[in-house]
């Protein structure tokens, strides 16, 4: 560090169209953001394959993590009026946030379900290994990576600290929610984040929040709410993840099975073998997954050149509501269907729940991991807040699952050849949605 | 068309953060969207390197074309209450405006400097030749993909059409500026669109404005002049720009001078050979050259690989101003010292000029092929909007260039070895400035 | 009417801060905003005494009224792709949207209490009686102003209309709560209009939702939960209209008991004799009001001018929240308190429950004269809102009631005289409140 | 002050629509605003006649009060981060952006004209003279009053806080073009604030801008610009201004003249004799303004009560451009043929030019009390803002002034009567025009 306070000599400003401006003043965090690793997380989009639906949503990781690290450099500045810490604390929360993505990689989602990858345990890699990243930090002295990678772990002894960045209302989430809402364009997802900041107390395990501040935090509930299944789970983003996953499935199948692609999938094969490099997975972007669909268009085995296409272009899977209970009466005709009209069904015909997605609802009183949030009443003492909200409490007692069957329509209704069969299917599918 | 009047049985919506819906009636325009040469505008983003200076720009011209699709709908519903052409006509128009950008490719500019490229070629070969954009815009009629064509070039004989899809005022510059404002964040940009199509009336060859919404075209105006210094020519995006053409640069002279690249870049031979095909154009995307750079990161050639490496963890150029005419006195001298500490001043001593980027400024009365703005007076004439407006008149009349002289620092500040001559480098470069 | 088909010549337009423009074609509309009593309503302010809380809500009923008209007109933009009607039951739909608040007096609620007035039946007057609304109606035919007030009042046969302005999501509530919001600047209050209006679908008695549009409602309803609790039932608002029922009351008091105001107070002369004329009423604005309240000021009647020197300097009420079973408890000492200590128990120790207060919560189920809001499926059939959404579900079902005690918090702490009784009554209400 | 160090217990917050928090911290800035006379300010509007043009304009002096005050707490935080000074000073210049309109009276402008009143003396009396602001101030030390005076009337030793409240770019202008915009609706008046304040940079006698955000200032003065000429002077408010001043005026000649008015105007005695004291003073507001204007209306005087109705119901003049060279030739017919139909031209035909208005352009050059705003160069020295800028330096140049002759259309159009005289007027009036 070039200062002895490890200030910057001036502050560092970037244009924010969410918080309007980001502000660094800490020499630590502008060198972290310039790591190779900070910079990788441009070419990893926010929100996977939500573009395909909402094509506003284009924004990447790297966008995000500077909104984490701002949110959190506010609410620092909101509990140091309430309390004191030292300087590294506050340095190790900050990088905390501004890292707590960087070992997402590319459709985090999809990788971590066909190649049993997570993207936790690669971010602690980031932190610990051999990379810019671990050299900036280390620079803070020798145990200082190990401090933020166990704040992101959750194992960070100071537990405020970790719950500012990972809780039921952190950081990580305002700013998502915020911008997730910014860049689609729905009008949910909006609440009052300047007020939440403001009647944040700080607590020996966790910040609560001042009680005539609830109906801010009902309100941010209420947008976690509608954001989930308006954005998040929306049944056409899924459908493209189902696409997807099933691309990447064929791909380590036909590599397994030793088939000659017509250019090696280099980037692919420590990935099939799970013999991944730190090295390895850094490369691994967006743009590496795209140029390989745009080979795999052309490669001949016709369920990965379809499936590709598919994605590239946008010729989704169809979907109808499924019942599960009522499902399995009808599967096996089904996928004996499919296979006479020359659809192979585990690529073809697939059930996508959306509990199999992150689903981080509110759900105190449920065993979790997580924390509940507290209300500070007038007296000083807690509430859970659900005691408090008749609104929270509503929404927090229902896990609500969604199950869709997504099939190629296209497909089904182009009737040249097995009509009858393809008419019994579409047949058998709309019963279900009935 | 399976509806004889062309319409969809439901309208189609899509959520835009920008014009909040956007509306798709016609069949025709649905398709569109749908073919696989328009979703691969999803792989390319609207402003090039500005992501790099301001990170919320990481829009594409997918979202921008539907913007300029919208705005044109929303101009020919205020145009048809005092007009009135036929559905054809119409039609030709909205998919003009869709399909304005389709032949882009990664990174426009920088490529079509390096390769003598011409998008607005490339979105003729697009319309008219083999492509799904072809078939469906056939289904119209056989001349309709010229038509379409011709409206792009400006040689259809409707005048009007084309003024509305390209002037110093049409549906393309008012999407952009309002895009391109929302996204990178900044304050400029922002107009009253709502109220420039309200005042808007047609005339033979162009559209006019009723003289009462003069401040409205100002503002306009104003806008743009304002986007353009502050974001379309940033310096630190323009230092990316000049990376990135100094990569390709150094990869065709690599190719042409038989270097052996250790995976070949066959989506470039034909490229550099100047013998593209459609198809393989098509396939030219953001995420190919992100492929390329990162592999050639690897690359032996230490120009291609240090270049690469710089573009792809944002380690650019650093600037200082350059006066042209006092330049070339120090020309020679910074030239043979850059060679002497090992730097081919051919890659690492660069001069950007404004000039050299795609200048649209306002300015009536130089010869351009653009039309000036006409104001509608109350008693029906026209007057040229300079001189009416006080503030147009004085941006017209003055042609601002810039000149930047791009090197980079880093290596200079590291005076380890040939110290003395570095010191020299520096000296002279920060002389230019003061 | 000047032209035969009744539109104006040329649009006109009115710039809105909620709505960006008001659109006015018809001329009966445009004639209705230039009468004297729908001017009067710019003088008469949308939400009482809340600009006390909220500095930014100074708007008017002039300014909602205006917008209510604007979303109507929208709706019906909408709706008119879906169905047709005369142009009549059009003009009847628009006019009594924009009259529907026009009967409106200064602070409505506090005088309709002390006074026993009734607004919806001064709005009929007005439409009814010799004004400039009624004969701007009259011109589009003699039963024309009795439909409009029939629509107002409800007993309309075009049951569908009715509910476009009144029932539980019509253009009165999304104008109020998307205006309020914005004037006030919470965050609360916002939704997707644009989106509720797309997918209304008129049915023979009421507009019902798309399915797939439920989200949008949800976000409605939650709207104006949190409006209700956060602006409406502000505690501070609340405590500035008890002072101003008081204020009333004792004018009243006085005037009943032959007391002689410095002034004699003719404008309130026949309101408190329940004799007031149609022309009396219409003069009767929120200028009037202020205008006593500061001669009232300076009367010699201590109770009345300690009240009006509260209001106009807001030097307002204190409260504690009150439970009104303990209530009982200590009430008659409390009352023999304030007696001893020289301040009228009946001005200065008030009770204000939000029930009294127009409390229009979603309630389906309870016997009400509003309409639930009903969601048309994909099959067709009607399934009301809060059998398809937990949330709904979750706010309908519970009826909050808040008491508070007000009382002069002030006087009580200075304790130079009545020191012991004063303490003892600030210990009897803060027991109150733990 | 309870505190020693003058600070509140808790920070007491506003919310505002504009600048979204208020955050006071001050007990001295609390009390002020709790005063009597600073309260007074809700009942004065912050646009005058505005509202009858932009019917979203009905915020007060008290709304942009609290802006100012705003603003300036987030300048000095800005500033204080490149100086110190002692905390009376901050208090001093918080006092005076809070206080700086405390002296408007009703529609100031008008009043200032047909009165010879001034609100920068009232306000200095209201500072300095027996009121509850004064009490307040004094606990601060016995010359505070007059150092807050002071800096509001310029003569205030530290030129540097002097310039923070009035000088070219200053608090004051900066909420009123931001504030406005935001009511009005218009899309002017928008520029980045923050950033403004971000690149201030104190000085001795006043606060310049670093170069870097020379666009940002630009675009400032731009909104200027634009609002002053699109909301400012837009005819429509100036002809509901030319009717209140003849009202005043009308009003004045008829108590000279012993007129016996129905109701004693009492409020007004003073006000006419120039014997005003500062509590008649303070009693004057909007509310006693309407109250009159509204008794008024049903006075015997013709002119008197026509012009009142006028006013109240918004029934304007119109208007057509004048050009004063030319209109003197048809001044003395147009006045004769007025006083032929019965109309006063003293009253029904008025000029109103622009800058009769306070007309604050931006004008560096001209002999004028404001100084112009510096740029800070990269090197430290000081450039005036005109000569780096274009923009700024074609409007700086230039001023405008615009006629317009106003006049009862209405009575005009109306021939029952008179038919021929009134042809002629209206010819004559529209031959000026063209």
């Amino acid at each position: 560090m070039k200062r002895p306070d490890g200030q910057l000599d001036e502050e560092k400003v970037f244009k924010d169209p969410v918080h309007r401006y980001i502000h660094v003043n800490d020499e630590l965090i502008w060198e972290l953001i310039g790591t190779r690793e900070f910079q990788r997380l441009r070419r990893i989009r926010q929100l996977g394959t939500t573009y395909l639906t909402f094509h506003g949503a284009e924004h990447t990781r790297f966008n995000h993590s500077l909104g984490v690290y701002e949110i959190m450099r506010r609410m620092l500045e909101n509990l140091e009026k309430k309390m004191t810490w030292d300087t590294d604390e506050r340095l190790v929360c900050l990088a905390a946030a501004l890292l707590h993505d960087v070992g997402h990689g590319p459709f985090s989602h999809s990788f971590e379900k066909v190649f049993q990858t997570d993207h936790e345990e690669w971010t602690r890699w980031i932190i610990l290994g051999e990379t810019e990243i671990n050299a900036v930090l280390k620079r803070m002295g020798e145990d200082f990576p190990e401090r933020v990678a166990d704040v992101i772990a959750k194992t960070y002894e100071n537990k405020l600290i970790v719950s500012l960045i990972s809780s039921q209302i952190d950081a990580d989430r305002m700013d998502y929610l915020l911008r997730d809402a910014f860049y689609t364009g729905v009008s949910y997802g909006q609440f009052d984040m300047e007020r939440l900041l403001r009647v944040m107390r700080p607590q020996e395990d966790q910040a609560v929040f001042k009680h005539s501040g609830m109906h801010a935090v009902e309100d941010y509930i209420m947008s976690r709410y509608q954001m989930y299944w308006q954005v998040y789970f929306h049944p056409v983003t899924r459908s493209a993840e189902v696409i997807l996953s099933k691309i990447l499935h064929r791909a380590k199948e036909l590599l397994a099975a030793g088939y000659e692609f017509r250019q090696t999938p280099h980037h692919f094969h420590s990935l099939f073998a799970s013999t991944m490099t730190l090295q390895e997975y850094i490369r691994l972007d967006e743009s590496i997954i795209f140029y390989y669909f745009q080979e795999w268009e052309q490669e001949e085995d016709p369920i990965l050149s379809d499936l590709c296409q598919r994605f590239m272009d946008r010729h989704l899977f169809k979907y109808v509501e499924c019942d599960p209970s009522k499902q399995m009466l009808i599967w096996p005709e089904l996928q004996q269907l499919f296979t006479a009209i020359g659809l192979d069904p585990a690529y073809y015909l697939v059930i996508d729940s959306s509990s199999d997605l992150p689903y981080d609802f509110y759900r105190p009183g449920e065993k979790d991991e997580r924390m509940p949030i507290h209300l500070q009443m007038p007296d000083g003492s807690l509430r859970e807040l659900s005691r408090e909200s008749d609104i929270v409490e509503a929404i927090s007692g229902k896990k609500r699952t969604d199950h869709k069957l997504y099939f190629p329509e296209d497909l089904l209704l182009d009737q040249e050849e097995y009509g009858k069969e393809k008419r019994r299917i579409l047949s058998l599918l709309h019963q279900q949605e009935g």
